[in-house]
């Protein structure tokens, strides 16, 4: 284990490259555009260098998306539409392993997850789990680093902005009815404990590399293993063909490509998981003895107008964004045009998908020429406010302040 | 106006057939085509010729749709997924007259509407609407004729199964603020009629072709001007960029690529209104005296297992469809798998997305091997409950009836 927790996510790039050459990808620019995204300075979101789609996401649209790297692909601010839901062909890709190939799954309803850590461990096939129960939620799919480019430190990693979340719809089966059907969660089991089934690079601890991830037992209560994203077979880019939602947790506690789901009493013992995702103080590594990231905060951001869409004419203008609550329902949204001195309710529209999906809501205003610092704040049901400023930390996990998402609208 | 009259659906094609040359497509091959739809037996949908895609819709998913023509586009009943939403790549199609391209589109923000009928009529651009109000709503988009190929008779027409339907999430402006910010509907109107954008063959009479419809003035209060469908600027063969959505109301009446919306004391004297989409007795031809297909009925249909998906396996069985009100609230959906003798509650699932939209349900059961006829049957809050059988009727429009949408599953 000693060694293995040496390896530092930049060494990993080696291996990393060796498995995205399997995959078809171009290592050299990928090793290429990680360097560009490191020392891009984080203002410059507006003008990003237009990188194509790499060829395992080709079928995305692409003036949507900022290629930062070929696994780490956010959807413009002014992508995100009004429609609720983020299409399959706008949402963000974050990937820590290269996403395998068909060739790789072979038949999907054969593919087959191990439960263990219940009363009756079983491996059961995703053919098995359509007959063992069935629901239909949205939740908000967020990567952990989301808004890691709007932390004042630059701490390193991708910088994204707001992209690196979406909307989405899942289909499958809830995994208490599947935990259910197997006896229960046998006693004193603490964590639900989740490996993807990426292939591992060789010659490496798989410890260091394996995206394995423990959660409390507690989100159990509404995880789902899901087969279908937005009406479509899930696709493997995004974790297909079966993939653990765990609602109201940021996108690396989502196990992709689902193959062994596990009752544990304790957390499991992978560097993503011990020493990877952790709220660490800036400068520090990460620790076990630091929170994991898990929960998302309240937050919400505007995504109309957007500032890389140049400046907005004077008059009526609707200003909308997004607010997600985390695991809570949104109560409000509040607008301000000065930065958060004052503020304004904006009306939330359009259907309630539920406390894990996000909400809409657009301000209807009349602006004069000149420049406004537009910010957002939701509020949950609980009361619970979006914080004006996240601590940042040496990940840049779970950025969520408005100060950090308040933009400047230039309106001539 | 006599004269046009005259001119039947078939004359017509010659002149439809013009257009689709010049908008690309190969006219010969829509007509042949045509006249197999016609002459195909109505029970023959589980295995169609495949055909391709044509090029405006190349984007759907090919293995998702069932090409009558290629204006005439069915989503496979099997290919309806479990989210709610059907995503635009297997939406079906169905245009009365071939999609302008996006050159005879141009500037997407410059399109006009005219508004008429109200205090202070006025050209409005797409821009101009996005500045007066802001709403997303889903609604279930269904042809008029969806479900033609399942009446008995065989009316001519395409022979649509279940497929011409899907719920779709749109955003746009609601017709009701515009028309406030224009001082209101004029005194004495009646109607609400629209006219699409689609280019005219020359030397007919525009009646005889326009697509121009009139619905009651009271599907105003829910109607909107939507410039986004499921997260996606609205693609120009689906109406873009700016579509009327008349909730509750069938397709025909959602008038695509809109230049007009007229508020008027008459209905239009289009032909498409006067004679066609009329609930005619068979056997006789439209007239203005018969009722107009408008609203639509309370509907539900069994989308897994589909019958085209072969046999079942018997065990443990997720029966799936989706269920719709019209413009009510499903309260709920029973399913029989004796054809009616006995029914049993199905479950609703995931989030309810309004008294527009279709509901999912799973009805969980067990079969042994054998032959099933699995109806379903939909009832709304109102207590309005899907009919037996829809009355017959020349066009073969709004077939509801839950007799001939029952299916036969093999389980073996």
């Amino acid at each position: 284990m000693t060694n293995s927790l040496k390896i530092s996510r930049r060494n990993l790039l080696g291996a990393t490259v060796g498995l995205m050459a399997a995959a078809g990808l171009n290592p050299k620019s990928a090793q290429a555009q990680a360097a560009a995204s490191v020392t891009a300075p984080a203002a410059a979101p507006a003008t990003p260098a237009a990188k194509p789609l790499p060829g395992y996401v080709s079928w995305k649209h692409a003036d949507s998306m900022i290629v930062h790297t070929p696994t780490t692909i956010e959807t413009k601010r002014s992508a995100i539409g009004s429609s609720i839901i983020t299409p399959n062909d706008r949402l963000f890709i974050r990937n820590n392993l290269p996403a395998p190939s068909a060739a790789d799954i072979g038949d999907v309803n054969a593919w087959q997850v191990n439960i263990e850590g219940v009363g009756k461990p079983q491996t059961l096939s995703i053919a098995d789990l359509k007959q063992m129960g069935y629901e239909t939620m949205a939740t908000v799919l967020q990567c952990s680093g989301n808004g890691r480019g709007l932390f004042a430190g630059k701490p390193s990693g991708t910088k994204w902005q707001t992209g690196a979340a979406g909307c989405v719809m899942w289909a499958g089966v809830p995994v208490r009815a599947v935990i259910q059907a197997l006896g229960g969660v046998a006693t004193g089991m603490v964590y639900m404990t989740s490996t993807g089934g990426e292939k591992l690079p060789e010659g490496i601890d798989p410890n260091a590399v394996i995206v394995e991830r423990s959660v409390p037992l507690a989100a159990m209560q509404d995880a789902m293993l899901a087969w279908e994203m937005n009406g479509e077979p899930m696709p493997l880019a995004h974790g297909g063909p079966l993939r653990l939602i765990v609602p109201g947790y940021s996108g690396v506690n989502n196990i992709k490509y689902i193959k062994r789901l596990a009752f544990t009493k304790e957390q499991t013992q992978a560097a993503i998981q011990k020493t990877g995702y952790r709220l660490s103080p800036v400068g520090e590594k990460g620790d076990p003895s630091q929170p994991a990231v898990w929960a998302m905060d309240a937050k919400s951001w505007v995504t109309s107008p957007a500032p890389d869409n140049g400046p907005v004419k004077a008059g009526a203008l609707q200003i909308m964004g997004v607010a997600m609550g985390g695991s809570d329902d949104i109560a409000k949204v509040d607008v301000s045009l000065d930065g958060g001195k004052t503020w304004q309710a904006a009306r939330l529209v359009g259907p309630d998908l539920g406390k894990y999906a996000w909400r809409q809501f657009v301000l209807a205003t009349n602006l004069k020429a000149g420049q406004y610092d537009v910010s957002c704040r939701a509020t949950t049901k609980a009361g619970v406010e979006q914080v004006a400023q996240s601590t940042e930390n040496t990940g840049g996990y779970l950025n969520s302040g408005w100060v950090a998402h308040t933009i400047k609208i230039d309106v001539a």
